[in-house]
């Protein structure tokens, strides 16, 4: 999502020859037409995303133990609660360019809030050929909460409620919107010509790449790994769990739709119709995918698996789900579905505990989404986008790395033996999810 | 949402000099864009806030006891049906002012059902400064049931089924329309200056005091309160609870948003867009709040207050979404937190028993939302609000009352005590909502 | 959802004196805001037409015995994730008309993918009094999902899980596009008069009829007929019953709504409106007449009849939802929702096992609605209603009767006696949904 500098007083923009849709028979009066759709693209885009929340905590709930479900609900609520006000106190001024920027094309200020434009805009300070500053927040603000989201799923069932907290404030606050604005905030990854349309590297990777960092911190869960083999811990829900990802796929649409940042053409409103056509196409690719191949490697098609290759299939269409055809949307991807059915076993090999396949769905299959730009889009480079994943890939792993060992060093980060062993909603909230329902 | 009067013939209208939006270059051809933004505003608003019902249904079935999930399930829906058919008999037309009042600025005529346009309208027969008939009716409607739907979640476990919906019956079809009116039909309060944009005042408080008129009248649940005591009784699901209050967060924006009541101009449309930008943020600052309260004053946080917490941030935003900064709506949603910490036991001191704890979150924070408005709206007194706040509290309190109070005396409107015991599931549908699952 | 013929380069027809929309004054450039509008609505419709399969899946999830959840959650993510193919792969170009058709008005071209418009598609090549292909596919295949998310709840509990891929994948790319393709594709029984708006016949009786012929050759479950009675299998979970109903409810708005297939002038719009009121009043109707007639017939109001009887509201006002008044759409979905609540225990007497109420509601209503056209939409006749119905009904119960009777001589149909009374989550998936919960 990368978008075109906003001025607040945008009126000379308005009169500009780059404002296309201007009709040229009523040139007096500019086209107010294209604002709206494209505000309102952000707005159904924005509450489409916001959506996306409910479809993590429902996942996640789902695939935790009941004994953890009370704490994982908690944490979703209260991330997606600090990552609303997070990108408003400094993420969204840090992550778009504006007037003093500390390191240009690298950071902006700290500390910035988020002004709105004034009640009852006149359409002469109106950004007429982009759309209002409070539905772009909006938009935006969804998309750093989607990146802390990815993290609360993998490190469920054993982090500590208020140091998983204060990492999501300063990943939404600080990490996501300095990785991204090199990017959408016409930094020197955008410069370089590294291409991520709606954020696979950008939003779902660098998720992935905060959720490996404290993985590998925090240690898997009690139990998960002994004497070589990996012991499942299945869900406690699996009815929620496909909601979840359900809700996830309808989130998506606005994900990738309104990514396309524009939607008053011709050009634009077909092209966001193509981005929704494709979107679909590679989580029903995923989907279909996992179920065929966990048929014949496993004998069973495996549920999980097949969940998780639909949004497998979703974060590989993510960094360019405008350009390839239906069928490139399929094979893309269908790919994504074949990540996940063999990077998830490979993980709990490497005894990487995470406990909702978070990082083979977002960090493998964004890998795999944001190489595959160039086999469709024009002017790509698969060297540069292996520049750009690993760049921002380094830096999220590396600044969530220290983060998680100063929360370790100084608060802890994981509960007490007893505790996990009990379950954290009883240990850390007092509180279960299914109190009349005997747990095995 | 107040809106303009709409005449079903407005070709006179439509040629009005106040239709601002009209290109000078086309003034032979009215413009019939704001007509369809604003209608599409209601459209997506409108199913938006019909979604809260499914919301208030998960939210109220995942915090009762397992026994009575069936009955609450049943409950919403019938409600939201009921309010659905009651508003078309009669609210709608007694709420909006029209030809042949019986009090102008007090009442409409009763039992006049609702008429839409004839299919295939021309445009010299629109309303083009406001939106279709079908598409106001269908947002207004929603109100409405959203009304009855506080009411259900305060008296559950112990009120019987058919009193509670002849009550819907007449909340929703007389009650709500009337109180309504004397803000959103241009009545006598509208006139005195009282300002409440979505309906903190008119949907929220209105529902909460009549389920409190209810909760006195019905009493408290069999052993809620002992030897001074207050007995926990905890919700079957809290999962389907999280589910229920993200959904209603998700129809929130279309419940503010679509109040802006207009789309078509640059200025509406960035209106809008700061609606939804202060919703989310005043639901995010209540939930963070109630979080970090919860944990100071219990030493542990509690996930059914923060998701109250959530929603108090809602409703509290609800009464004056679009003047106040993203900062002022972060202040108004934290105080909706606050409310609902210190307010939820305070009632369970007083021995009334709000099962789901609607009194803090819809009349409490609808009061502080109401109260709220002229730190940011110009031209509004904090007297004028307390004044239609009371004015309508008290109406609705004494009329629901009285309502109650006559239902009790002829067909009662509590189970025995043994059925309430049994639960209601059993007892008055004979049909378990989670039959396989052993009950503690 | 008749269509005009889409035509990539449509240029001819942007400068036809039909486009009645385009302003005089700028008669040079064409008016694209109703192509923009038109697409819009296929986007919204299409995203809430999509969620319906998430409806299905919870309404299926809640109804099924706790044994089999985990299948019929796998089942519904298939068969949308194989719809989603097949349509694009066969679908879409078999059932509208387009090049190279092999039958002229009964059958399209087998296996032509879908292709989509170029990216950044100019004005002057764009369908403009119509809407992009791209959105135009993901709206109509939702459609075709859901004809097939209707027989997975007739069968299940009993069926294999591959035999009915095999059969979503014949019904999704062949079955359905051909039979809908006699009515919206300008087949014969458009040329007849046959009028379907939105698909009562051609998606949901359509659907109820393959359900149907699959019944008849599975055979009821075991143990449900014993000497003569019908023996109750309650549904393991009735909030996800009841959340499934109201995603479906939702999600009809954009069925219904969408299907109008024009938003871009004040009538359409207006329309628009009037059927998302009428759509939602049937439903209300429905679910408020099964709440009465269960109260009167049974002393105790039903659940799942209550929930049924609005979903068959939906499906009686589908056929036509655009013409009659609220009070008209009031009294077909309330015929919907007696249909239910008599019909339900009818099949049970014919030993016709539907584990959801699925034929009552999309196959009996669906010929209500159909047959109920005429009261209200000029130009139609009772006769032709029946033609048209009987047409597609028995084309779909002989083509799908002879597809599960291949499936069953060469692969079987129906799990071992054993793996039905295990429950087929264990026996096929070797996954329990809700592991840690005992069931009874």
């Amino acid at each position: 999502m990368k978008k075109l500098t906003v001025t607040l007083a945008a009126t000379a923009l308005a009169t500009l020859p780059g404002l296309a849709f201007a009709q040229e028979a009523a040139a007096e009066t500019p086209d107010i037409n294209p604002y709206i759709f494209t505000t309102l693209l952000f707005l159904i885009g924005g509450f489409l995303v916001f959506w996306m929340a409910a479809g993590f905590a429902m996942l996640e709930a789902g695939l935790v133990r009941s004994k953890n479900v009370t704490m994982q609900l908690t944490k979703n609520v209260a991330l997606f609660s600090i990552a609303a006000i997070m990108y408003w106190l400094v993420g969204f001024n840090l992550m778009y360019p504006g007037d003093g920027w500390i390191i240009p094309g690298v950071m902006g200020p700290l500390f910035a809030t988020t002004s709105l434009e004034p009640v009852g805009l006149g359409a002469d300070a109106a950004a007429l050929d982009y759309a209002s500053v409070g539905s772009d927040f909006f938009f935006q603000l969804m998309f750093c909460a989607t990146t802390a989201s990815i993290v609360s799923g993998t490190l469920a069932e054993r982090i500590k409620l208020w140091p998983f907290l204060i990492f999501v404030a300063i990943l939404t606050g600080v990490i996501y919107p300095i990785e991204a604005s090199w990017v959408w905030g016409e930094g020197f990854l955008d410069g370089l010509g590294f291409s991520d349309f709606a954020g696979s590297t950008l939003v779902h990777a660098a998720g992935g790449f905060a959720a490996l960092a404290g993985a590998l911190i925090l240690g898997p869960r009690i139990g998960k790994y002994k004497d070589g083999r990996t012991i499942p811990m299945p869900g406690s829900n699996l009815a929620l769990a496909t909601l979840g990802t359900f809700i996830l796929w309808l989130g998506w649409f606005g994900f990738n739709g309104g990514s396309q940042l524009a939607m008053g053409t011709v050009g634009d409103v077909t092209d966001v119709s193509r981005i929704f056509a494709n979107t679909n196409m590679a989580a029903a690719a995923g989907a279909v995918t996992a179920l065929i191949l966990t048929q014949l490697l496993f004998k069973k098609p495996d549920l999980t698996m097949i969940l998780n290759g639909a949004l497998a299939g979703l974060v590989s269409i993510t960094a360019g789900p405008l350009d390839p055809t239906l069928f490139g949307a399929l094979l893309i991807g269908a790919v994504g579905g074949v990540i996940v059915v063999f990077t998830v076993p490979m993980l709990d090999k490497m005894k990487i505990d995470d406990v909702v396949g978070a990082i083979p769905v977002h960090l493998l299959a964004g890998l795999w989404g944001t190489f595959a730009v160039p086999f469709y889009t024009e002017g790509t480079s698969f060297i540069t986008q292996i520049v750009g994943f690993a760049t921002i890939g380094i830096f999220t792993f590396v600044v969530s790395g220290v983060v998680w060992m100063i929360l370790k060093a100084t608060m802890g980060i994981r509960v007490s033996e007893e505790d996990e062993i009990n379950g954290l909603d009883m240990a850390e909230l007092g509180m279960e999810a299914y109190p009349e329902f005997k747990g095995s």
